[in-house]
């Protein structure tokens, strides 16, 4: 049978059994496509509004701010590279710690001529301020940092960010892909703060992957990178997804039920994991700033963590060595890096996250089972010295 | 209970129940993420290669020429604005009747410095030849032409427009995206012949929604439209939708084993219902040219086609007025216009488009019910009169 303990909730989530039974009926009888002009259509349509109205309220967003996408990389995307085709080139600046499809299409962009700064963090991965302000003076036209981290967990103060581009007329958009579903994310009061767009994504909560959206500020302009039959009010052309999308819905809606009770239970178990990791003499990344309450992100002294998630999978635990979403293309973490991680430390990092299911069992049960796998491997190395 | 007859298969199919099975695991136990190295998303990964294999095989490509992406209208937007981003600006030819995923992103880059011609279509709505060999004069880098029309259903000769746009140096694309599963589609004969790049999409032959390929000829180089962690050779970021991709495979698996039987089944249905509404004096669109075998188009004397599917929705029968695809925004169809169509008759244009699981009975029935609410509206004509 097909079971390890699965540790790996930032890279995806099981879907929630409530999910996954609002998804099934989208998937047989009720086929239709959202734009027929017939029942089966229209029937479509409703579950789509429905969903909207779901995630926009988890988020405190108004429907019509929400544009549905395939994904987060894609909604990231599409603001990043639509707001930037509508304006002169000029200055973008995103944090050296974001997920790659936030850098990327930043990157594309310096060859159509913006200019890209990326933002300095500490050593704990928080946004430097003083290098914030520096960039401020230069008047950026877009700015995109993420509300948590996916490595490291570590969450930053957005409003306040958003508040200072505020005065330098740049749009400021948020990749709230990780922190929805784990800590309270309120899109109208970051807005009244001056964050204009945010991205979140279904899989990253308990929801199907195929569903994401941005919700966006509707003064800010975009061109859509998929045009077609003017689809999420010509925002994002395509037949919607509506099997993911109403189980984005619903994930919303269970997320934000469930979040006063998952805090406190992931925050729980969180404090017996760095316990033990503390006691084998781990390192443990950004320790002293404000995290995600399911994240914990280390390295053990002389230990590979390539090699550790491995020998870790085939003992029955599944987690993720430094960035789990780029690893089909593994180098050293650029989050690390940012935060001036030795390379050698930077090699031995592994990432635990946490997730609803998770149990105070199955924590203890990866403590023994990391101690067995540490001990074997430094014996290793000693037999090899 | 829900359930008219569909009679909208070029809009979205339902899923075969053989493609929901295959897709379950992966909406539930299996739910890792592709990236992931561990054994969960080690299975995904698996699942992913088998289902690449399996669409590639059905069409004659190499599992190494698939990009998936989330849908149709993404894989055109990305050979389209993908391709063009990689060269100088230059003269882009697609015809007149491709879908507006097809037409948009081509409108998008006239405000990049690059020239649209729209390629003339005769009154059966094929590529008119004498049109096509003077734009090709003007030598243009991009061509794209659809093998099958949505609304009318008219089949092109991609193979000899490719082999003619050859000589120019173009990259050659086609839309297949309503020809898969409904007449043979052979990728390595196309690619011999000259088209370099190919659309399918799952939703429209017994898959999911969400599920789609770019089938691309290596020597072609693209810009990702989404960038991020480098997926489907850097050429589509962002997480695999598993399930969704699985059922895509199983999808083209069973449309290729079928169609040696569907396609005399919906012929043989085609031609009843195309004797019904002859018998009531219907002008039936493109009947003169080569179509896909479950497509009808007509329109019938002075009756509105909003109207007329309107009624029959009511009546319990699905089926589409003008272009269903974008009818999120309703004018009359670009495609009969370029047909030269006069204007009152191609406000009468309705499609019925059949399916497998289209029946006899179900046509019968359809023309008695059309028969009834085509008295109805011409009484109520006369009264208004």
């Amino acid at each position: 049978m097909f079971a390890p303990v699965y540790l790996d909730y930032n890279a995806t989530t099981p879907l929630e059994p409530a999910v996954l039974e609002a998804m099934l009926p989208w998937l047989s009888q009720q086929f239709g496509n959202a734009s027929s002009r017939h029942e089966y259509g229209r029937a479509a349509r409703r579950a789509i509004d429905e969903a909207r109205s779901k995630v926009a309220s988890a988020i405190g967003a108004h429907s019509s701010e929400v544009v549905f996408t395939s994904g987060g990389s894609e909604a990231n995307n599409l603001f990043i590279k639509g707001a930037a085709a509508c304006m002169k080139p000029g200055l973008l600046a995103v944090s050296a710690i974001e997920h790659p499809c936030v850098i990327k299409p930043s990157e594309q962009l310096v060859r159509r001529g913006w200019r890209l700064q990326k933002l300095a963090v500490d050593s704990n991965g928080r946004v430097d301020a003083q290098n914030y302000q520096t960039v401020l003076t230069q008047k950026p036209k877009l700015v995109s940092v993420m509300i948590a981290n996916n490595e490291t967990g570590v969450l930053q103060d957005i409003e306040t960010l958003a508040a200072q581009a505020r005065a330098t007329g740049a749009w400021f958009h948020t990749d709230a892909v990780q922190a929805v579903g784990k800590v309270a994310v309120d899109f109208r009061a970051l807005n009244a703060a001056g964050v204009h767009a945010l991205t979140l994504s279904a899989h990253k909560i308990g929801g199907p992957k195929g569903a994401a959206a941005l919700v966006l500020d509707k003064r800010v302009e975009l061109e859509p990178l998929i045009a077609g039959g003017g689809h999420e009010r010509g925002l994002r052309s395509g037949t919607e997804n509506v099997a993911a999308i109403v189980g984005f819905g619903v994930a919303c809606e269970l997320a934000v039920q469930q979040l006063a009770t998952a805090a406190p239970h992931l925050t729980a178990l969180r404090g017996l994991l760095e316990k033990g990791l503390r006691a084998m003499e781990a390192t443990l990344f950004s320790a002293s700033a404000e995290r995600l309450p399911n994240t914990v992100y280390f390295a053990l002294p002389k230990v590979d963590g390539e090699t550790l998630v491995g020998q870790l999978d085939r003992a029955g635990f599944a987690l993720a060595s430094g960035a789990a979403c780029s690893s089909a293309n593994p180098e050293p973490s650029h989050v690390l890096r940012a935060m001036g991680v030795a390379p050698e430390l930077a090699r031995g990092a592994v990432r635990i996250s946490l997730g609803s299911a998770s149990t105070v069992g199955q924590v203890n049960e990866f403590l023994n089972t990391l101690q067995i796998t540490l001990s074997k491997l430094q014996r290793l190395t000693a037999i090899a010295i």
